[in-house]
């Protein structure tokens, strides 16, 4: 049995690399610039990068907690190959639809293979080899792997990388029930470790994209400088990618529908600002038709909205139209050809299919495009001017809104997606035929559930949400190293360094992972580089001190030191570290 | 601090992956049979695998092992990209050497990559911008991580793969005297992996071949099968690769000069056993030239060797003397174009370059080739009748001859190479212009030192060593779970199974990895299956034994059971392990 001390003492006059003063020019995001800085990582090529060894004491941290939290929750570590046959990928039907994104090669017998960006295909081929009855059902297999994805623009250091870790989990099911089960474990399993990672996260509903399914969570770490909009009621937790979030159907009907019709001149008008203006209305009471381009053969679709809101793509695409992802508005010819005018569509007699988003429905008495240049339409009524029409929820949701669980209203907040769950239903099991037997022999298609977790992404993510001025401020879980001792001054002063040391081994021993600051710089360069590097604790010899028989600490995110006596400096340390 | 419990309860029941009965027809070596009958590996592709949860509880364990142990003897850990740049490989010129081992890719942006099979460009790219001073070295990185080499034909399951782990590191150092420490640093590293991973293994002077430098060693597992042939002292500890090891001088020359050089017919005889049977000599007597193609545009060369010794192909690549790798013989046209007979070369008159092996050197009144078909010449001296002469160890040694280290007789056994380690000199460094400031501020050129260990080949390698007919017998550090306990019968014996619980419980608290043999399978094929995953430590729960106060224990590598009260398995099971 394993008994390996987990404690160790590193000496950064030992330590090969150093920290840099200069903040990178080419890095463009605050994670990006300490990473450097404090030489967690280097840069091989765009998009990929080497981690060094300050970095990888972070990263081998984040992968045991991963791992043990995946283990504890009933899934089971294996190891896929990077290296993809392309057949099982024309299987799936993803060679072709990955596109771009995914990196193959021709071995030197000239078959194809990709570079592993998932591995849902591998998974359920292996598994079609072994499970055979539901018996064996429920499993969940998971990985920490390098993953490769040829992104356009690799940027923010590992934040989007072309090479990157992911922790990647499948599980196979033999019932819904047993489905909602093993995904509940996985939701747990992922709230467990981004607590045990000492980060501030949030669990929001979203849509699953092209990888199919239904229900899906992110898992979403909140950091100002975060890409994705996430929508959170201020008095629940309610919470949802911005464009899942559900937007409640107005609770009144706008205008009692007993204007009538009636076209305006509305001279130089494009735009619905324009409009409002000209016929001074305010925005809530018009509507802006949107044409959309189709995708590949499909014809064109025209979108109903309120004037004052915005078109949620994610919400249109699962009504699967046909429309072209990502939206394309037609333009110039296209939209003349189907004798359409630009900033002044009309709702009435459309040569292209129309859908209404809930809020545009419910109006009455509206303005909107008359279908001729330079003119709208005042009183207009949907039922007696438009005819039958199909409704939906196509917008996205405004600040300030009622909340759609029904308490509080929506605050915007902006997060880091570090992890994602799906049920995936039978899409891959279908495609790459497996099946099971069931309990009345009779063979079932089981249902899949998939489960991502990015690894090295996480890492970059912790930076930006735990930074100030001074650098990185590490959660004490992700700490490369516990605590750092700062020898301040030891030339000549025999006693003072080996005061260090024994403060160092015994609190090494006691399985601490201490940073002994024993190098010949200046004080102030010492401070600013341990600061940088984000170590939580620190504890300062100096000459000073020691004559008094002291030891000044202080932690990482506080403003002022304390002082400690020598003599108690390690129990309190380690009564610090175990809490 | 990380206090996890490391260990655990599995249940055999819930273990999704079963052992196969029948011996895969594609698998030619035993430890591939085994690898896939135990469930720890499966094909998803030629020479490329996945592991699954059993094989991938041992992958844990030797990279864990691994790692602490290169921590251990101050090695820091890095993780480098799979991702290698082609202008970097290009740089060190083996963009080129590598030929079609090299797995080549190219990015959306037509840049061109490689799989890294080995790191010394971009380490040595890296370091380059991150040494400066003397004072930096010496220093070591390594990483374990996923390599890629395009092998014509991948077999023998992961033991010779295209995709596979490996440990590799690097070291820098300001001297030759700084190079041996590290190297020796890692010389004990390896040794103590290998002692803690319970193998048993030798360490072997060895061929640098083509990755450059001087000083080198294999680490080889003894194994019946292995492909390696390792020469050792039957006395001392002296070990050798057989291409590497030297040749002592015959310590008498033999034949006294004093005979005449004669031509003879040997009509038909065109091999030495052809010439010594018509002229009744011994091999030991003759001499065989070897007329081998040149590399490019390089000359051929001819090798002069006594009648029964083999030619030692790495010894004559030393000689860089522009000789063709792998060597070819030279064959019809091309040796008839140089006026050389097949069968009878002699070394009077040669077109070529001659060097001729020591124990050749040493013959008198010799026989050898007559340059013209039929015929061979006898009573032949070196100085007397060829001249001046090049001399060199160049032949394999021989089973039953001194060793060179002048203690014992030489035996051969075979191996598995599961680590090679390297002084590469400045070849790497040179190439990628790493240089620091010497402590008289004059730029040095670091010496470097490379550190291979096959992490997935030595699961394969340890199988190969360790195994009966039942199955795998691991070596306890590797074992995928300590120990199994099994409950025979269980159905409608409520006691028997709650007694078997509690024991598997109480050994995981106590740190144990237990796995619970708690299916309805029948006796024999539990105890079948559980000898084929080879797991060192069994404790047997049957109505019989539980009646009687007792648990049956049996080690895996023992003939005999023994019976234990019920009250001490746990905490005797516990010694063994402690031990």
């Amino acid at each position: 049995m394993d008994s390996t001390p987990r404690g160790s003492l590193t000496r950064a006059s030992r330590f090969p690399i150093a920290v840099l003063k200069e903040t990178p020019s080419d890095a463009e995001i605050v994670s990006h610039q300490l990473m450097l800085r404090a030489g967690l990582i280097r840069r091989a090529a765009s998009g990929v990068y080497t981690w060094l060894p300050m970095g990888m004491r972070v990263l081998n941290k984040v992968q045991e907690i991963v791992r043990s939290s995946m283990n504890r929750h009933g899934a089971m570590e294996v190891l896929m190959p990077v290296l993809n046959p392309g057949e099982l990928w024309r299987h799936s039907g993803r060679w072709d639809d990955y596109g771009p994104d995914l990196m193959r090669l021709t071995d030197r017998h000239g078959r194809e293979f990709c570079l592993g960006p998932t591995h849902e295909e591998i998974i359920t081929d292996t598994l079609r080899q072994e499970l055979h009855s539901h018996a064996q059902l429920p499993c969940n297999f998971y990985q920490i792997q390098t993953k490769f994805r040829d992104e356009v623009r690799p940027r923010f250091g590992v934040m989007r990388g072309r090479e990157f870790i992911m922790k990647d989990a499948y599980s196979f099911h033999t019932s819904q029930e047993c489905m909602d089960e093993g995904y509940q474990a996985m939701h747990d399993a992922y709230c467990e470790i981004f607590d045990r990672l000492g980060i501030d996260y949030i669990a929001v509903r979203a849509d699953s994209g092209n990888i199919g399914g239904s229900l899906s969570h992110e898992f979403q770490m909140l950091a100002e400088s975060g890409e994705d909009v996430i929508v959170c009621s201020d008095t629940s937790d309610y919470a949802a990618n911005l464009e899942f979030a559900e937007a409640l159907p107005p609770e009144l009907p706008a205008g009692d529908g007993s204007e009538s019709l009636e076209r305006v001149a509305t001279p130089g008008c494009t735009t619905i600002d324009d409009v409002c203006t000209h016929l001074n209305v305010p925005p809530e009471r018009t509507i802006k038709i949107l044409a959309l381009a189709g995708s590949d053969d499909a014809p064109a679709v025209a979108v109903a909205l309120r004037g004052d809101h915005s078109l949620a793509e994610l919400k249109l695409a699962r009504l699967n139209l046909g429309v072209a992802q990502p939206v394309q508005l037609l333009e110039g010819e296209a939209l003349a050809g189907l004798g359409l005018v630009p900033g002044s569509i009309a709702p009435f007699d459309l040569p292209i299919p129309l859908v209404v988003d809930r809020d545009a429905a419910a109006l009455s008495d509206f303005v909107c495009g008359a279908g001729a240049p330079d003119m709208h339409c005042t009183g207009v009524n949907w039922a007696r001017d438009v005819g039958e029409i199909q409704v939906h929820d196509l917008r996205n949701v405004c600040e300030g809104e009622p909340s759609p669980d029904g308490s509080g209203k929506l605050v915007f907040r902006r997060g880091i997606e570090v992890g994602h769950i799906f049920q995936l239903g039978t899409k891959y099991s279908d495609a790459l035929g497996l099946r099971v037997l069931g309990a009345d022999g009779k063979p079932i298609t089981p249902l899949m559930g998939c489960y991502g977790l990015g690894v090295t992404r996480v890492v970059a993510a912790a930076i930006e949400q735990n930074h100030d001025e001074q650098g990185i401020v590490w959660p004490q879980p992700m700490a490369p190293f516990h605590v750092v001792v700062v020898l301040l001054n030891p030339a000549g002063r025999r006693a003072l360094t080996e005061c260090a040391e024994a403060l160092g081994q015994s609190l090494a021993e006691a399985g601490c992972e201490v940073l002994l600051e024993d190098t010949e710089e200046r004080a102030g360069a010492k401070f600013a580089s341990t600061e940088l590097l984000g170590i939580p604790h620190r504890l300062v010899v100096s000459e000073r001190n020691v004559e008094a028989g002291e030891i000044e600490y202080r932690s990482r995110s506080a403003e002022q030191s304390e002082q400690w006596p020598i003599q108690e400096a390690a129990q309190r340390l380690l009564r610090r570290l175990r809490t």
